[in-house]
C-alpha cells in the first residue's frame, strides 16, 4: 500500500514569499511548482527545483491563469482552444528550468480556478488532458477521482493520480465543504493524520455527516500556505509510516 | 555562398499587433519569436510558429527582459546569476509551444536591451552562452561578430551566426550609426538590397565614411516593424537570388 | 436636440497602438480613456488627454479589469466589495494625469467585461454607481438605458448618459445582436449615419426584425478599433449636423 | 524639537504580504504607501489607508518603477520626460483611494531605484520635484538633505522633509554603508534608539569612522520588512519620548 503526499510549492513571486517550502519538503513525495502565471518566477522555480531534487521529491507543473493579482483563484472566461498554448508554455518553461538543475517534470496539476473549472467542465478538461498527452505521454495528471478532469485523463490515455484532501472535510455528495463553514479546514495535526491513514487504507473519504464515500486515492494534498502546514505534514507522514503505508513520489506510484 | 535572412516576429501581445509577420515570412529563412517577457503571449507564439512552419522558416527564441511596458528596450539592472533561469524559462516555453505545432527551436537571439548589454558585457554574455550550451548544444546563437556575446559563444562551444544589418548604416568603428542621425535607417528597398549583396559577398560592412570593415556575416536582420519592411524584404531576397547567394535557414548554414 | 458622440481612446499600451485616436477626435464630443488596467499607460494617457483638450473633447475614465492580455474583455470573478478601490484607483490616476494637461475627468464608462457584467448584475452596478457618487457627484456615468447600471445611477443620484450604438444591430428584446451573426456590425458609413440620425431623433432603436424600441439616447458610441472608424465618424457627424442635431460633449448635455 | 518617524507600508501585492504594517503604525507619524507599480494593489492601498487614518498617521505616495518582479529595486533606464505622467498616475491613484477612506495624501517619497537614482541625477530629480509642485503645492517631498532631489525641491519651491536612517550606518562622505558590509544594518533596538535620539538632537549623523556629519534631519525612516522592525520602532519611539523630542506627522512638522 502506497501514497504520494503532494504540496504546491514555489508560490512566491519576486520579493514575496508564500509558505515555507523547505519545511514541507522532508515529508512530501511530489511538489507542484507555480510556473509564472499566477505565482512563481524563473529564479524561484530554479531555487525550489534544486531543493526538491536534494530532498528526493519529484516535480510537476502547477499551471494557472495569467493572474498574479488574483493568484489564479479568480474564475476567468476561457476558450478551451486557448489551453494548448497556455499549458505548453507553462509546462515547457518549468521543464527547461528543471533541466538546468538536472531534475525533470513528471506531473501536471492545474492550479486554483483552472483546476476547479476543469473538474466540472468537460471541454476544458479535455483540452487540458489532450494537451498533456500531446506534450509527453509519460506525464501524470493529478485530479480528483470522479471529476471531469479525471474522465478526460482516461479518454486521452493520460496517467491519473487521484487526489484527495486530508485537511478538509467533505460533504455527502463528495464535494469539499465550503471554507466558509466552521470546521471545513482541519488545523489539528493529529486529526489530519488520522484521516490521512483512514482515507488511504479504506480508499474512501468520510463526509461530515459520517457517510463513507469510496473513492480512489493515489495522492493526498497538503496545503502549504498555513502556519500549521509543517506540523500537519510531519504528523501525516509519521502516521502513514506507522500504518505501514509507503510514502512515494508520483512516478513511483506507477512502478513495479 | 549562402546567408540567412532573419526577422523578429510574434511581437504582438494579447489584443495588440506589431509588424506584418505574414508579409515577411516568404522572404526570410529564420524567425526569432518573442517569448512572453517583452512581447508575445502563448497564443501568438503558437500562431506564428505554425505560419513559420508552413513557410519553411526555422524558429528561434527571442528572450528579453520582463518588461512589457518598455518592450524590453529599457536597460534593466541584472545580476548575471539570474540569467540561467530567465533564459531557460523563455526558451523552454517556446520549445513546448513549438512542439505543439511539430516545429522546433533551433536558435536564440537575445532581444532589445538584453542583446545590446550582452554585446559589451562579458559576464552577461558568458551567462547567456553558458546557459544555451547547457540547454541544448545544437542551439545556434545570433550575435554580431566581434561582440562580447560572439566571444562567449566561442568560449562555450556554442555555434554562432554572425549578424549584420542591411537597413542601417555603420560608423568607422564598426558600431551602428545612432538612430538619431539622419540617414541612419535605410528606407529605400533598392539601397538595402544593394548593401545586402555587397555585405554578404565581401563579408564586410562599409561605414558612412566609406571605410570597408571586414566582418563575418552569416545572417542579415530585417526589421519587421516599419511599413516598408515587406518591400525591403522582397527587394533584398530578389537581389540575393540574382547574385547567386543562397537564402537558407540558420540550421542550413551548418549543413554540408 | 443634441447628442454626444463618444469613443474609447488611448487603448494602446507601451509600444503597441490601437485605433487612430487623432482621426476620431475631430468628430466626437467625449472620449473614454483606458486607465492602465486593460490598456493605457501613463504616457499614453497624458498624450491622448492633450489631444482631446486641443480638440475640445471632454475626457472620462474607462476603467476595466486588471487584464492586459485579455484586454479587459474576459469575464473575471469579482466581489463587489473590491469595486470601490479598483474604481477609485483608475479614476484617480486619470484625474491626476488630466490635471497635468489642465484638463479634467467628467465622466466614467466601465470597459469591456466589467461594463457587460454591470449591465445585468445589480450588486456590481450598485458598487460602481455608489463609488462614483462618493468620488465626485458631478461625474456622469455612461450606461445603456434600462440596464442594471443605469438603474444604479438613478439610485445613487449619479447623472446618467444613456448610450446606444449606431454601428451595431439590435434584437427585438433590445439587446445587441451577437457579433457572430452576419451583419451584426455595420461597416457602411452611410448606413451608420442614417441610423444615428433616426436613433437620436426618435429616441429609439430599431431591431433587425424591424421593431421600434423606444429608449433614451444621450450618447452614441463610435468604435475606434476598425479601419472604417474614421469614415463612419465623419459620416455620422455630417448627418447629425445636416439633421440639425447638435453634437456636444457630455457635460454640455446637462447645461442650459 | 520634533521629528517624524516614517515607514514604507502597503508593500504586499494580491495574495502576498510584506512586513507587519499594523505592528508599526502605533509608533510612526507618517506612512509611505506603494501605489501599484512595484507593490500595492487598490485593495491593499485602501486597507492600509484606513489603518493609518485610525492610527492618526499621515499618508504619502511611494511611487516606483513599474516593476513588480524586481520590487522597484532594479535600476531601469528612464527619460525624465516620462516622469510627469508616471508620477501623477501613482499619486492620483492613491489620492482617490485615500478619499474613499476620508484620508488624504500629504507627501511623496520615491521608492527604491527611483529614489536612489533621483538622489544623484539632477534631471530626474527636477522632473520629480517639478511634477509634485504642479500636482499640489502643499505636498511634502521626502529626500536626504544634500541630495540632488533635495536641491530640486528647493528649486521648485516644494517643501522638503530631510530624511536619515537610524538603522543603517554611514560612511564619512555621508553615504550609507553598503548592505554588503558587516554591521551596515543595525538590528539592535537599543542601538537604533540611541542613534535616533542623537541624530535628531544633534542634527547630524555619525559615520562608522566616528566622524560627526552635520545634516538636517526632519524625519527618520524605519524599515518595515525585517522581523525586528516592530521592536526597533517601539524602542526608537520610547527613546525619543524620553528625550523630549516630539513625534509628529509630516504635515505637523510645518505647523506653528
Amino acid at each position: 500500500m502506497k501514497v504520494t503526499l503532494n504540496a504546491d510549492l514555489g508560490e512566491g513571486f519576486g520579493p514575496w514569499m508564500m509558505g515555507d517550502d523547505e519545511a514541507l519538503l522532508p515529508f512530501i513525495g511530489s511538489a507542484s511548482l507555480a510556473c509564472g502565471f499566477h505565482a512563481g518566477d524563473p529564479g524561484t522555480m530554479l531555487r525550489v527545483t534544486k531543493l526538491a531534487l536534494a530532498a528526493g521529491v519529484s516535480v510537476g507543473a502547477h499551471p494557472g491563469f495569467d493572474d498574479l493579482r488574483g493568484f489564479g483563484r479568480r474564475r476567468i472566461e476561457i476558450d478551451p482552444a486557448e489551453i494548448p498554448a497556455m499549458l505548453a508554455y507553462q509546462v515547457g518553461a518549468l521543464s527547461a528550468v528543471c533541466a538546468l538543475a538536472r531534475h525533470r517534470v513528471t506531473h501536471v496539476k492545474p492550479h486554483g480556478a483552472l483546476y476547479t473549472m476543469a473538474c466540472t467542465d468537460p471541454a476544458l478538461a479535455g483540452a487540458l488532458a489532450g494537451t498533456i498527452a500531446g506534450l509527453n505521454r509519460a506525464l501524470i495528471l493529478i485530479a480528483p477521482a470522479g471529476s471531469a478532469l479525471a474522465a478526460a485523463a482516461g479518454r486521452y490515455g493520460v496517467r491519473l493520480a487521484a487526489e484527495a484532501f486530508c485537511d478538509r472535510t467533505y460533504e455527502s455528495d463528495g464535494s469539499l465543504t465550503s471554507r466558509s463553514v466552521a470546521g471545513a479546514v482541519i488545523h489539528d495535526p493529529a486529526e489530519a493524520a488520522a484521516r490521512a491513514v483512514a482515507m488511504v487504507r479504506d480508499q474512501a473519504v468520510i463526509s461530515r455527516q459520517g457517510r463513507i464515500l469510496p473513492t480512489r486515492i493515489d495522492t493526498l494534498c497538503l496545503h502549504g500556505d498555513s502556519p500549521a502546514a509543517p506540523d500537519i505534514a510531519r504528523a501525516v507522514a509519521a502516521a502513514l509510516d506507522t500504518a505501514g503505508i509507503s510514502r512515494v513520489s508520483l512516478p513511483e506510484l506507477y512502478m513495479g
